[in-house]
């Protein structure tokens, strides 16, 4: 099979123009079929309290009303895809901006209300990937925007990292897949403290017993989580890393 | 050659959920293959203004600074395009929306400045249909956002009429194009203060007479001018028409 690399990226990252056309000019290097998944919170953060929207978050996740959707529609698939698409265009990469909706390649259901309301916040349940697996094959690099639909008519928003990790498994089927979560750090950190303490290999054996240690705690759980579910599910590889390692293979490789 | 029809519509009709859900319905109604192109600019407008930006119009025509590229692009690219998306895929539609950027599928040069400056205001140059042929042949329907790009990086904004004379001139190669433009109309009128007076069949000859007669006047003779240089460049039909009559053929029909 064919290699194919899927880079998720936040918001961090592609929000500031020096720090975008570093990462198009990285990520335009990695050989093989590519695919961009982005964040975009800090924007649509941003944009909502120019428009005196209060951003509100439960356990790091955004409360999706309706006022909020149209501002992450308008600024994940509006403003952040379509800058990365017309970047890459400029470096010679045949990109393709999607949401979930375009194609029909994401369909998911709006989170049911438990103790909290997440409001339009979508779980992906299907992932259509024939039409994107012959453009992949042509040389279009999809561009991920974190925007799933219910197919009633309805976006959703939806987790960049899940988008990612949905989309590697699919793909699986046809390609080789390396996915790649990228952070603010060089991987995962034995000591928080020490930016070089980078574990190279993690194992599911170890990943439980550093959770219980408590060395990986907070938000990096979900991400290790959705890495070894990845695996489980036929993606090759998985790596944590840093945006600006991406073309050259450091950081943490997930193991089962 | 197969049939395909390219519908334009204004921002008043895809702005309102009500007139978008009939508008989608009808579009759906046509048979063969299908591109859908939008506007927005009332959206843009409103938004801007909840943004405390100036929209500033020079000859009906936006001036497109920095910021007011940044609101196209989330409003045109994002919201107004993903909800037509969304709404097609409710109802069995596969759509795909598309800047000129996606796919580098329209490249056009920012606007020289002469006594007027546009601003991010592009000029098209080049249509790249090759990938759009083969998704439209595969029952994807694109839907075409008014943006394009310069493949340096920028994103343009673009007359939606424009855009739509374009994609029917370079689809005129593979498919048996008819281009329907709605406005609020029901067609062309031979007496501005009368609904009912629609020209059946306006040919270029008749045109020009109108013209000098002052019977066809404004923002209606840059539509037409548009009309004769597609059926020129190998478009088979246009239809200057209401949205509500999309699926009837009724309306004004261009002839050379």
């Amino acid at each position: 099979m064919e290699k194919l690399t899927i880079v998720k990226v936040g918001g961090k990252i592609v929000e500031d123009p020096q720090s975008l056309k570093q990462l198009l000019s990285d990520f335009s290097k990695i050989e093989g079929y590519k695919v961009l998944v982005h964040g975009g919170g800090r924007s649509a953060t941003a944009m909502a309290a120019k428009l005196g929207i209060e951003s509100k978050m439960v356990n790091g996740r955004r409360i999706t009303d309706e006022e909020m959707l149209k501002i992450v529609t308008m600024v994940y698939g509006g403003l952040v895809n379509k800058q990365i698409v017309a970047g890459l265009q400029a470096i010679g990469v045949n990109a393709l901006g999607l949401t979930g909706a375009d194609l029909n390649y994401m369909r998911s259901e709006k989170r049911p209300v438990t103790d909290v309301d997440y409001g339009f916040v979508g779980d992906v349940k299907e992932v259509n990937a024939v039409i994107l697996v012959d453009l992949i094959a042509k040389g279009v690099v999809p561009v991920l925007a974190p925007l799933t639909h219910d197919k009633a008519g309805n976006l959703l928003n939806t987790n960049a990292d899940t988008i990612a990790g949905e989309a590697a498994k699919a793909l699986s089927n046809d390609f080789e897949v390396t996915l790649m979560y990228c952070f603010e750090k060089k991987g995962v950190l034995l000591n928080e403290g020490d930016d070089e303490s980078v574990i190279p290999i993690l194992t599911s054996e170890l990943f439980e017993q550093y959770v219980s240690d408590r060395v990986i705690q907070g938000g990096m759980i979900p991400k290790l989580e959705n890495s070894f579910e990845a695996l489980n599910k036929g993606v090759k590889r998985v790596l944590i890393t840093r945006a600006d390692q991406i073309h050259t293979n450091k950081g943490t490789q997930i193991k089962l």
